[in-house]
């Protein structure tokens, strides 16, 4: 804010349209990032990809029966496509790529990773650095685990990178976790210095892990998504072919609870991953595997589906920054993200008001993401950063809550100031 | 072995024999309990009980989005049914109860249980008491985890309950595995006695865990099953609530791959996985519960079903029996059991034989289960316990596998002695 933002309401005027909110008992959620009905119908066929006399892999595994732990030909080779790399260096999981990054940082944790001296949880002292804002559940996690969280900040292409290669250097560092794309809630995509930096920096920790969480790959509002380049190329080629796991899913392309999850990583990480995944189950639901398989065939198959999920998020995004513009616009306020993909738009208050502004919504009844919740602990050092997640709503409800949540920051700032 | 083994062939008729079961390049493999391709298809219309239209589960829950951590209420309640618990005390997870276990373990270890002092992975030493003959994936979870496995030797009417007992004493001591009903590979079931003693014995730990895994809970035979004391039950009226977790699936119910599974526990124990399983995902696949509770319906829906199992398995264990009475019933030289359930037959050749049995069977073309994978770390001490699989192979395989195998026993014998 280099400006001092300017009302144009007085705080009378903004404190009866609060009330009227208030009045409408409105009942709002924008708290998560879910996918919205019409958003999961977009895949009617899928349940019935696969029936009772057709259950069969291209290479005859009987899908519904037990082994496979990598998961099955078709679905591996999918994901390749969607993580630019070769199908053996893919491992197909549940419905849940979150179980995955935690079942990998619990594998480190109990039993260490291929390239470190002992078992994380066996370090006196483990460090983990998280851009933000970021993702809460990430951040959960590694908090989880009893990790010490090391804020990074955001750039607008990633974080910063001269933070992360300083404070990679302490040997206590494990690992970082990036959003490559639509970073949540940020929305920014990671620029090709930041990839190409990420893989060749000297890290203290011989056994140093990125989360690489590609959540929104093909995510993109418009025709054209945001460019990333390929981070498991670029550890290979900067000799660190075991620095990076990568995660996506089926999560928010086809059903957000019932879809497949995927990790890619170098031929190490990937034997290690089986060797423990192996204590841990006899296989995946290769069932699910194969409707995906055939629903989506490939990444061309995928392309095409998100069309459909774009057409629905779009208006849902446009009308977030077209409420935010109109009342707050000239105000000098707020800052706010406009994002090429992804499922959040990410709010900058005044320092100090978030929370107030987060709590005085939901007194009008529309629920937020906690205010806090996109930093580490919960605690946003600022106090400013709000979430927007506009997928679940209706678009009027979009508006309305938009409304409110621009009438809080403004009545926040002009009775605090 | 009380008296004399006595062949009625001798060694040079019994090794033509073997070179003419060897002469026929069999292929047979009856390693793993794995259903077979007609049991799979009893589960004909599973695959169509959601529809693209139809994904609602009773209470209006949209199953194919986000959330529901403990699982839909019906497949909740469907399990209550199973386990005989009430339906609160039930989470659903994803396609494989030993990930439920791992999990457990896994926080046990790095987290701790409800009760104890400190993170498993924090004591100095763990031990873990395991029934052998047993699960080798029982054993290689704990194994894997870096517990001190002690064996405990089976009664025939489950662990001998003194030697239990007496180890448990142990604060080390940290918990056992059990398969209540029909043991794999024993077949046999605990007694009530078993369960009472369990659930009220004096342990070393305070935080001791009974991993209870039902897995063969309606996989009868015949009509009528082995009856098995509620656990749970007999565990809350001793005072100790939280001694046992108990797990189950439909592994081998409807799709061993594709199923769904479930653990039952106290209040404390549910909270605590709640909490922990919170942070490792967002919900499971509550498309295939409601795909599960809409197909069974109920307990008696499950029960009908599995007579088409007993159907197919009865004359398969029916086959393996006959064909060892035949080759081995009168020679003295082995025992074996009749289960009236589950899904193996366990062989016990004389001392030291079971190896090399393996080893000449493998050499004709029939894969067994290795000898030694039914006891901590893939060692039998005395070298003797194999286990038979029958739910696989074809009726007529079964014969002439059981038929090398049994000339292999006796061939070795005449061999060595």
């Amino acid at each position: 804010m280099t400006t001092t933002p300017n009302l144009r309401e007085t705080e009378h005027d903004l404190a009866e349209r609060f009330e009227s909110f208030q009045a409408m008992a409105l009942k709002l959620d924008m708290t998560r990032g879910k996918p919205c009905k019409e958003q999961l119908d977009l895949s009617r066929g899928l349940l019935e990809a696969i029936t009772s006399d057709d259950y069969k892999a291209l290479d005859g595994t009987d899908t519904r029966n037990y082994g496979g732990l990598e998961g099955i030909q078709e679905a591996r080779q999918l994901f390749a496509e969607v993580f630019g790399c070769k199908a053996d260096e893919v491992i197909i999981g549940g419905n849940a790529s979150l179980q995955l990054m935690f079942d990998t940082l619990i594998r480190a944790h109990v039993f260490g990773v291929p390239g470190g001296e002992r078992p994380w949880g066996q370090e006196s002292k483990v460090k983990w650095l998280c851009p933000a804002p970021g993702y809460d559940r990430h951040f959960a996690i590694t908090e989880h685990l009893g990790y010490e969280l090391i804020i990074v900040p955001m750039t607008g292409s990633g974080p910063d990178m001269d933070k992360v290669e300083a404070l990679a250097m302490d040997p206590a560092v494990k690992g970082l976790w990036v959003i490559p794309k639509y970073n949540n809630p940020t929305g920014e995509s990671v620029s090709a210095e930041c990839v190409t930096r990420l893989a060749a920096m000297k890290t203290g920790a011989p056994d140093f892990r990125i989360m690489w969480d590609d959540a929104y790959a093909v995510h993109h509002l418009g025709d054209v998504g945001d460019p990333v380049d390929n981070i498991l190329d670029a550890c290979q080629s900067a000799g660190h072919p075991n620095r990076v796991i990568m995660f996506a899913s089926t999560s928010k392309i086809s059903h957000a609870g019932a879809g497949i999850s995927a990790l890619a990583a170098s031929s190490a990480n990937i034997a290690w991953t089986k060797k423990h995944l192996s204590k841990q189950t006899i296989g995946p639901d290769k069932v699910n595997q194969l409707r995906h398989a055939r629903y989506f065939k490939n990444l061309n198959g995928i392309e095409n589906h998100m069309k459909g999920h774009a057409a629905i998020m779009k208006p849902k995004f446009d009308a977030v920054l077209q409420v935010l513009e109109e009342e707050l616009g000239e105000t000098g306020l707020a800052t706010w993200t406009h994002p090429n993909g992804g499922y959040f738009i990410s709010l900058d208050t005044p320092p100090g008001h978030a929370k107030n502004v987060v709590k005085m919504a939901n007194d009008a009844g529309v629920k937020l993401t906690e205010a806090g919740a996109t930093f580490p602990y919960g605690k946003d050092p600022d106090d400013r950063n709000i979430r927007l997640a506009p997928s679940f709503p209706s678009q009027l409800e979009i508006e309305l809550a938009i409304r409110v949540v621009a009438t809080c920051v403004k009545l926040s700032w002009a009775r605090r100031g």
